[in-house]
């Protein structure tokens, strides 16, 4: 990714050039709010679209995020292309509201991979509420089994 | 859910309206090849509209599959309403190919929660390829945190 | 577990009588250094017998620690007997040192179950070097599938 | 580990000296019953010393014996020495009984990592009841976050 010595305007507008590369998270409408190397927020405006059957958002639109944060997160501490090949969640709260945030962050950065973090809230009116936790492994692309 | 005395047809047909309740699964297009208490296959038709960045399925895609699958074994297995209280999930090769399947089965079936193991496979012109493996809990909706 | 009224000197042994009673937390030597209302350290001082192969403390001693700091964290948060009923565990440092550190607190807290997340360190010295992360569900143990 | 042309016999006997050099297997008798590449089968007859407060095994051995199982099965498998890089653990009923034995097997071989499962029973009377289920990431020792 970025070099180090790149503005923080510039670092956030390649996320976001990166971002428009996922058509998947094109087609669910996911933003890039904040970016800097280790950290990350993405926000996605819920639709109907997005639910299941008991009106949540689905759990899969929750994880989607939790994957793609903690790619985000382990990608910008390491410099380096990334996937994320491994990651677990636990589910607190049903992702009910008007829009939902993941936020990462990288807790231990290797040369070969990083560990991260992301909670996922469900935000209604402007008050977040916390509904999913994430913890996951993040490896260099060419050493990556899914690479 | 249903209740044992179903028949395989009524139980699979349950099933598949469960799954257009779903306005995400809908909205991805993912079908439901079979089901019978405790085990389940979904398969989704790869699109562009599902891809990342570097042209593979997103792992949002095939972290939802197994979320959505697990949550079926379990739900069949227990023949209550759940949801899927956490799950991870390793994935061992890019998702590409001309479509998605997941295979779930339970494992462990108590009263109050189950836990469930998937297996994603990456199908091209009829071979499949193991790409992720998934195990989870599956809880009663009414004692879930997530209910 | 304690009523919220008691205490933290009366918490704490409380805590440390609980750890008194694992017959495996004595054989190991773990010794619990602080205890609040959802919030926990022990530690373990390491010795010969808890390594592996190539001289590290064994992972199993480790994910032990990790799996202690998850439940007394969850337990002390809910306030009612608790068993941990899953766990992830990412290593990302030999756990090399005089002694392990470990520091857990619940980040959900539920009426049937909490999520807490942990950090495990290796302490040479007086530097502690983060070795683990975890995360996991604690249950009450009347619901638990444990239980 | 071994090289693949070695027999059975030696395969499992140059097991059990990796077992025994183990310190904390030792402590707590840990025995290596079976092993082939990607495959095995540990043991551990269960004492006092094991138990936590409500007198199953603690949680703490059954994690030791998936953690040690999965790192056999990964490492048996790709033929290096390699190191459990992360793993989750469910717990699915209390650990009581004579023994306890776990059964592990890599489920995705790759040069660089591969990806196990495992499976924990508690036996009593010759009767396996499962306990717990694990699932993690074995990599090479060399390429290790934690080597």
């Amino acid at each position: 990714m970025a070099p180090p010595q790149v503005s923080p305007e510039v670092f956030l507008q390649m996320g976001r050039e990166i971002l428009a590369q996922q058509a998947f998270s094109v087609l669910l409408g996911t933003e890039l709010n904040a970016l800097s190397p280790g950290k990350v927020e993405l926000q996605l405006v819920l639709k109907d679209e997005h639910k299941q059957q008991h009106g949540f958002a689905h759990g899969g639109i929750v994880s989607y995020l939790a994957d793609n944060a903690l790619t985000y997160a382990g990608g910008t501490a390491m410099q380096v292309p990334v996937v994320t090949s491994e990651f677990k969640i636990n589910y607190v709260r049903p992702a009910v509201g008007d829009k939902l945030i993941v936020r990462a962050q990288a807790e231990h950065v290797g040369k070969a991979q990083s560990v991260a973090r992301c909670q996922v809230f469900a935000v209604s009116g402007g008050v977040e509420k916390l509904c999913a936790l994430g913890q996951g492994t993040i490896v260099k692309l060419g050493e990556s089994p899914a690479s």
